[in-house]
């Protein structure tokens, strides 16, 4: 990226990827990929390679989240710098084998831009998932998708967090995107999630393709949900959950949590309410796959973020 | 059951079980039973012996459906006069060891009542399964239920048909009644299912002390939905899927379904339509689970069956 006259430039996003299948029983995401690598007409921009791809293939021939441990946490250097072999977990092994054909993550060989496609249990809506908060290229994008598919909503999570660190699948293009679509349950498509998923994956590639033409974009701004805390589930002494997300927050993400506001309802019928220090935006609230990550929900911050003028060197 | 001047006579329901678990990722029930284990207090009703119960351990500590085969198709008749060992499939040797305690399966020795509880991805409400149209103390039962909660509602299921045979968990028990409650995700804990559940337990075991208390139950009607036919998702000739539950039903269990009313939507947007002869009554639509057994939804119809007057004998 160069800038000049207060317009960032960037090379042309001719290498682009969809991952589905990150988290192998997450059908909207598996199903437009197998579809896509059958018959690609419908990705096809001019200017632009578009690879429809299976992450985890053996996850998705299970119809489980994956097999060893989670791929989408498995892109560290330390996991992408090990000595290859049989005895790794298979999702390392993988990892590698993808940053090999779509990375290596941060060189300049890397895939301009990586979608993956993920579906959650939490009623999130469609949401875009961004990694940095500089990034101008995804930032236009976000900003093009909001405005194509308005009066429907497409909040954007922005996971840059000076602790919590993701690894994810798309970490290794020059410019990943998450698309983390709900409320559907694991194992289960539904159309109406498949159909939002698919409509938000037609205009980012329509970005694309006139990033590519040569289009310029002013600079704009961009409303966004930074990830602030991870919120457990109340526990026993043992680690045993002891309550539920309360009725008035199920289903409520991206809604404001205020302080004294419900939060948890223990199995007794006890209301636990939010303590902290002023509103957040909570979101993956009562997500099935975070049980097993202590996690009952996230919450967020808002705040609006700038992006520069760009266009292509 | 003996039958004098109208009313049947049945034993008092003193060994009752209520089962959890039974599919290990279905958290309302494991959640449940898991409780009352620690604490039966709100499970004891006078002349009762309730015992709640996790009949696949295995499976609920790995939050799966199962280990090796689905539990609650494996009471049959081979399964659970085959020769233990440690060969067999860990749910047919959970059957034998769930046999030996609640049962055995149709002898007089068996448990009066289980209670198998279920979560589904569907949106069934909290619907009661009855395995036989025959069985007035559960018939009588789940009028009980009905009236109790109403104006909520509480369909009731009829599994009873000349080919499709269950062989569930519960049927080791003169009076099985399964409860499937959602719609629920997999590995999920909502609030509302937990509660909704609960709550049909709570007048269930009501309805026991009752009976055992000598209270004669007039004779009554009860509007049930009888399984009528398995409906696959259309496919190609590989076995794959080609479409989805169509959005006019999804979501629309136990509401009616037309001849030509909207069924699949295949994933270029043609339209499936119903072609049966009649009105049927979809349910399990979408269930998770079920695309395993090549099951989109089951239809059913509508019936009202007649239990005549029971006491105790
Ligand atoms: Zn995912
Ligand atoms: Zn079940």
């Amino acid at each position: 990226m160069t800038s000049s006259t207060n317009v960032s430039c960037f090379h042309e996003a001719r290498r682009v990827a969809i991952f589905g299948g990150t988290h192998g029983n997450e059908m909207s995401g598996v199903t437009l990929v197998n579809l896509w690598i059958q018959n690609g007409k419908e990705i096809q921009r001019k200017g632009v390679e578009t690879k429809p791809f299976i992450t985890n293939p053996r996850a998705v021939e299970k119809c489980t989240r994956y097999v060893d441990t989670d791929l989408n946490r498995a892109f560290t250097t330390e996991n992408l710098s090990a000595p290859s072999g049989d005895d790794l977990p298979y999702e390392v092994q993988r990892a590698q084998q993808i940053n090999e054909i779509f990375g290596p993550k941060g060189s300049p060989e890397a895939y301009d831009v990586i979608f993956d496609l993920h579906n959650t249990t939490s009623n999130m809506g469609c949401t875009l998932i961004l990694e940095s908060s500089k990034d101008y290229f995804n930032l236009q994008m976000m900003h093009y998708i909001k405005n194509a598919i308005a009066p429907d909503s497409c909040p954007v999570l922005l996971t840059e967090h000076p602790l919590l660190k993701y690894s994810t699948s798309r970490s290794v293009a020059k410019h990943p995107i998450g698309l983390e679509v709900g409320p559907q349950p694991q194992g289960v498509l539904r159309s109406n999630i498949f159909e939002s998923m698919r409509v938000v994956l037609k205009h980012a590639l329509d970005f694309i393709e006139l990033f590519n033409k040569g289009l310029e974009f002013p600079p704009c701004t961009v409303d966004v949900f930074r990830v602030s805390e991870k919120m457990d589930y109340p526990r026993d002494t043992n680690g045993n959950i002891i309550a539920m997300v309360h009725p008035n927050l199920q289903d409520c993400d991206w809604e404001p949590l205020n302080p004294g506001d419900p939060m948890f309802q223990t199995f007794d019928g006890t209301t636990i309410r939010y303590e902290g220090a002023g509103t957040v935006y909570p979101t993956f609230i009562n997500e099935a796959a975070y049980y097993e990550k202590q996690q009952a929900f996230v919450t967020t911050r808002r705040e609006t973020l700038a992006a520069g003028a760009i266009k292509k060197t």
